[in-house]
């Protein structure tokens, strides 16, 4: 198995529990909880997610070594052990992937989860991913659940190091809000069981191996980003000739994280200037003079320079879910994308009003 | 005179301007326009700039070099110079700075303008301030338009470190929506009226100027932020104990930019989960386990863990305009403050509406 998690500092109890747990490289179930994070609640929180641990391994019959904890939901409050003690013991555990993916949910409206199938070494192997979002998503680790299994045998080292290296394009560049969770985290299980050779270096399987997993996580992360709270569009941001990989992820990801940027596309507002002033504040040395953007493919900047466009064609472009952002920074080869949604009315009903 | 701008790669041409401008270290005036912000405007856009600045000479009778130039409003535009240049032709100039301080408002729905004397080596001295926020807001220079007169005879040399400090303090550590304007600047101007002897070191007078410049600045910042797009709300966070000045800026500047934690204090929401979960996110390292927050001198956590209020008064407490965040990192004794406003509706509607 495989496991990234959140950057900040501040680190929930199922958090810091998982950290020790994974170090075996081993992982049979996951148990989790929405609607408490179990978060800044001191000793007594640690307390809370070992129980968690120890009583789902009881009822599964498997080591407590072997189950991954985690919760989301608000930080800071005590979480009522009981009722999830009780809970687990209540658990369906025939394998209803839905059911897990609708009850992991807080302020998400859709369930997210994604199966694909492939061939490795002669192998049919297959990949499941299940997430949910929806608010304090400013991935580093992406402020979210992501729990991913397959059958594909692959060392713990190299599920690591695919998965590690994944997030950076996939969870890592979409942004809601801004705001980095305390209880974030991806896990990857993968148990073997496709009968293809062990995956153990970089080769043409592993290469294979990691392009299902961007399939599956991608997905997920656009899921999320779709489904951000309050959202009425998807914001994709895609950045071409960057002078490096790294420089255009940044420069999507400050766009795609621009307040002015998301309450002009709420607005269907072709307010490009926006777009170029959240490129300009990005931590990337850019040339504004030869910078071109386009607006669901719709040119609205060249070479640093208003283009005129048909504001009826515009308007009715602006309409739809999916609003495409194209950036191209004419400074190098490198591409890089990010996603969020639109910041919108309801965005802020759902935050004003989300403890009481 | 003295000056700071935006630090958006992305600069408004009469930034631009501007900068080539104070070179020599000499200003008299200062024409600004509302409603284009003549940036991303091309060659055109400095032409315009120049023409504006060349006419306030004309009509003052000075060189132009001695006259900088504004603009706030939308980006991309291309500025409707015929009409500006008219308005030049037009203007009052007696003086009337009440007017000067209606006239560069935006989307502001105060004017912000302060007046303060002092003494100093036994000269009355008189220093005013004008500022408009009140979107885009999250200086680095401040995203806003800033104009400091004073009497005081200070070298310009000394009088632009000053500024530059000082700005550290005040207006960069407002924040509105996290994005930063293609068109700030701060620009200070001392006549030496006042006849005190000049400060050209620093000294006792030298200190004492720079405590009357952070009152102005610090004055208007609080009243950009106070007065922030769709605000009901002043934030007012404050950092005590941090390992130093910049690290306890730095946490401020996190926490009063969490749009959760904006939205909550919309909501009059003691959500303060979302505090520390945004401190822990700050680039500064912290313990969460040593922390303390209090909201409005109500303690909501402390060392870490969650502390037992009166939520009746607490209530009570949220629904004043000012709400005030103490945090106490317990990790050395520098201190640190930064202003912001809530996340509500009317910020999503002023925004998604701008253009159009």
């Amino acid at each position: 198995m495989a496991g990234v998690f959140t950057t900040n500092q501040v680190q929930a109890a199922p958090v810091q529990l998982n950290k020790i747990t994974i170090k075996n490289g081993e992982l049979q179930a996951i148990i989790v909880n929405s609607g408490n994070a179990n978060a800044v609640t001191g000793n007594i929180g640690l307390e809370h997610a070992k129980i968690m641990q120890e009583t789902t391994a009881k009822v599964l019959n498997i080591d407590a070594s072997l189950v991954g904890v985690a919760s989301t939901g608000i930080i800071g409050q005590i979480l009522p052990i009981d009722k999830v003690v009780a809970g687990i013991h209540q658990l369906n555990i025939d394998g209803d992937t839905n059911g897990f993916a609708h009850a992991i949910m807080t302020t998400d409206t859709q369930e997210k989860s994604i199966t694909i199938q492939s061939n490795i070494g002669g192998h049919l192997v297959t990949m499941s991913g299940v997430a949910k979002g929806s608010g304090m998503i400013h991935p580093n680790m992406a402020t979210m659940l992501g729990f991913i299994t397959t059958d594909v045998s692959v060392t713990s080292d190299l599920l690591q190091q695919a998965l590690s290296d994944d997030v950076e394009t996939s969870f890592n560049q979409i942004t809601i809000d801004g705001d980095t969770s305390t209880n974030d985290m991806v896990l990857v299980m993968a148990n073997g069981l496709a009968g293809n050779a062990t995956i153990t270096t970089a080769s043409e399987d592993y290469d294979h191996f990691k392009t299902m997993l961007h399939t599956v996580t991608t997905a997920l992360a656009i899921d999320i980003a779709s489904d951000g709270e309050g959202a009425t569009k998807l914001l994709s941001v895609t950045v071409n000739n960057g002078h490096s990989e790294l420089d255009a992820r940044m420069v999507a990801k400050k766009v795609v994280g621009s307040s002015l940027v998301k309450t002009a596309m709420f607005g269907k507002d072709p307010n490009w200037g926006r777009i170029i002033a959240a490129i300009g504040a990005s931590d990337v040395t850019i040339n504004p003079n030869i910078i071109d953007i386009a607006l669901n493919d719709i040119p609205v900047m060249t070479a640093g320079a208003p283009v005129e466009f048909n504001q009826e064609v515009m308007s009715q472009s602006l309409e739809q879910k999916n609003i495409a952002i194209a950036i191209n920074l004419h400074n190098g080869a490198a591409h890089g994308q990010a996603w969020g949604s639109d910041l919108t009315y309801e965005y802020v009903k759902i935050n004003a009003l989300y403890t009481t």
